[in-house]
């Protein structure tokens, strides 16, 4: 008998699994109880979150072996530290117990697309046949509000599956597909950041919007959707070959009206874009000058990808806060090319990891630091002077997906580690989720080496259990 | 209540799940009494194996949607062909309904370490320095011979928890290694060759061996174990740099007196260990020409890795028949470089999948095929002409796991596919193992599009069964 078929009947034998085995239904039951509790939780397990980038500052992370993370009823960090210490101090505070575990922050997808849930996987293509024969086609379908909504479910729950807690989002050019979105997103109180596509040329007639429209769309959106509950919303032309100058006018003019909305585009993914885009725009001096022309940087803009980024573009980016989602499996499905982290990190720009699903394979975090560590080796095979391209280290990968991704985003007051009051989004990962990590686990001695493993060989599988602003999902 | 701890409990209710899912329990009792069974048993799923290389001929392969493989009581291949025409045939045979399912011919790896389980994951280093960082410190342990059995246990069983029925492997230095690894394989009687690694030099002391002990050690192995069973023996230098002249000798010297057993090394992974080869060999005229020099190319000759081969170089294996392990998740791990399938394929050289654990991330040859992808499209980042870089076919990459392969291996007059007579190794593969597969295998329309969606989203989960000669594991 499989695991697969074993979890369909999952729900079935619960309650009987409750009377054979008293251990695991007290959990569930603490479980539940903690659910209606309104009072403090402590959850005792290996915790760990950054304070600071592991590759800035020689000490960058707080970690508890034997740690306790306590969560407030209003659904906020109240704190880290040693259990006993912890405990010893809330004693009215309800345990769960995750020993054997590691508790770290809900991780962050920099950059990915819901509607292509459908797609990942598709054949053969790099990124602009890749669009036209598989994305627009699926994109077609999100006017249909029913449809968003469901394929939105699908997404949610893979987001939630795999230990991802906020995500930066690309819906389609209909506004229907981002209320979709966000009202899917507020049924567990997600911090979610999405918006509206705009997109007036290149692409089939029937996903055409028109600058007028995407401005006004997309302003309806922003009224309805920008901080109600967890949403934020992001202005989002698609990227510049799909839009006019006047449609990236009206997205720079949205950003002046609302200056906390966020911007999210994508940024030299391909070189045959980046000569499209010279073409398009004859008279800027690069990619990232068309967005910077129409006043689309700024330290809420984030900009997918930039495998391809010249050194002064690096430079810009930095001057104006604007931040890099680096999307490993996507840049290697569509062959784009190689990342350079460490340009970025010497210009100081921020970066957060991304999936880019549907280009991207997987919406692990695990998956997806374990590609970004080979795209960073792979950058040894292509220069004379291997030792001179560092590693992607545990530490840091794992910190590009939580602190790291909520400083691009600007929520590092909010979420991305474990400081006094941010809300309580975390992820409980299981070192020993299979046979093969257990055997290699038990083998690593470090914190360092337990994370690498973790994302060299962790999947969905690893993610025991995934908290939203405290509420267990 | 997630699925990691249901799995646990597996065992203990069991029996209460047979008398609640009357379904289950037939098909358990079922596949029970086809354990037992003398009689020819009928396995009816969505049936494909390959009859030729999809890059060379049009028609390449054979899938019944609905179908059977008829399997014999002595754990050959009876007939495979569409389930009506073949039950029809075959009224007394025993039916397995896998209808839902994907059989495949069992996964064949390459190129493997077993030694190497309990260091994958191991950060931040390319070849040269990761093998004295990692590789020889775990090897080491291997000289115990029940330490080798624990590994060798696990080791198994991962290959077959991933669909993988045959692999070429390395073992270590010591004998007790090649003993160990072989016994746990004929426990399943599972089609393994292997190797006693011959090595005299450049490496810890510790893990040396002479000239002329690895010539008796190896000697004494061939006599022990090839062709018992379904062993069968590789004479295995680790790599020219760590092989004397003298031992390089020796080596061809048991090919000359054992023309059926196998050769097993590595070739031009990495760029330092090319110009490494140059120096201690400085009278060849490339890297491949030391092990031709030696004798060492046939057609029974497995070279790993390839990455950087010359266009002489790909003419030479393809004269000498002499076959390459393409490992991507390896030489994305370590940083090696792209795989030129394309060159070899140009050339007429012999490919099979392989998945190097431990440089390698993964036992799973779905996963392999999906890193295989990759390392192809990112071909096209690194030309000017990327149109003229083919992607990878899922046809192709089920092929390269499977009949290419066991041609490779030049075992396709046994396994590799369900030609009457071969040995019945094959998995059932499930396109509905995870939620996410289920969703997106559900928008799959044509064969290649359904193996590519298992190929990118499938992992061991995916792998419903192995069958080995007939046998569930």
């Amino acid at each position: 008998m499989n695991k697969a078929r074993l979890s369909c009947l999952a729900v079935a034998i619960a309650a009987a699994l409750a009377t054979a085995f008293p251990a695991q239904a007290a959990r569930q039951q603490q479980q539940q109880q903690q659910q209606q509790n309104t009072g403090t939780t402590a959850y005792r397990a290996s915790v760990l979150h950054f304070t600071g980038d592991p590759s800035a500052t020689q000490q960058s992370y707080e970690y508890y072996e034997d740690g306790v993370l306590l969560v407030g009823a209003d659904g906020k960090v109240k704190a880290i530290g040693p259990a006993n210490t912890v405990l010893s101090a809330n004693q009215n505070a309800q345990v769960v117990d995750y020993r054997g575990r590691l508790i770290v922050p809900g991780f962050i997808d920099s950059h990915v697309h819901y509607p292509q849930t459908e797609m990942i996987g598709s054949f053969g293509e790099q990124l602009l046949e890749w669009l036209n024969t598989y994305t627009f086609p699926t994109e077609k379908q999100f006017g249909d509000k029913v449809y968003a909504r469901g394929v939105a479910k699908t997404f949610v729950k893979e987001l939630v599956k795999n230990g991802t807690t906020t995500a930066l989002v690309m819906a389609t050019v209909h506004p229907e597909s981002v209320d979709a979105l966000f009202e899917e997103a507020a049924t567990r109180n997600m911090r979610l950041i999405a918006g509206k596509v705009m997109m007036d040329r290149n692409a089939p007639g029937y996903l055409l919007d028109t600058p007028q429209t995407s401005y006004a769309d997309s302003k309806a959106l922003i009224q309805r959707w920008h901080k109600r509950g967890r949403a934020l919303y992001a202005v989002t032309p698609r990227f510049a070959p799909t839009s006019s100058p006047e449609q990236l006018t009206l997205a720079g003019k949205l950003l002046q009206e609302y200056p906390d909305v966020y911007m999210h585009t994508h940024l030299s993914e391909n070189k045959g874009e980046i000569a499209w885009v010279q073409e398009l725009f004859p008279s800027s001096t690069g990619y990232l000058d068309v967005y910077n022309s129409f006043g689309l940087s700024g330290k809420h803009s984030v900009y997918a990808h930039g495998v391809h980024l010249r050194d002064d573009e690096f430079a810009s980016l930095a001057r104006t806060g604007s931040a890099v989602a680096f999307c490993p499996t996507s840049n290697l499905f569509l062959g784009s090319g190689l990342f350079d982290l460490q340009a970025a990190e010497k210009h100081g720009v921020k970066v957060g990891l991304g999936t880019d699903v549907g280009a991207g394979t997987s919406f692990s975090a695990l998956r997806t630091m374990g590609e970004a560590y080979k795209v960073i080796q792979l950058h040894k095979a292509f220069t004379d002077n291997p030792a001179e391209k560092k590693p992607l280290t545990a530490l840091k990968s794992f910190y590009l997906s939580t602190l790291g991704a909520a400083k691009a985003l600007d929520l590092d007051d909010r979420i991305g580690s474990f400081k006094a009051g941010n809300e309580a989004d975390f992820v409980v990962l299981n070192p020993n989720a299979t046979e093969l990590l257990k055997f290699r686990s038990a083998r690593a001695t470090t914190l360092e080496e337990k994370l690498f493993v973790l994302q060299t060989l962790g999947d969905d599988r690893t993610v025991e259990r995934t908290y939203i602003m405290g509420k267990p999902q």
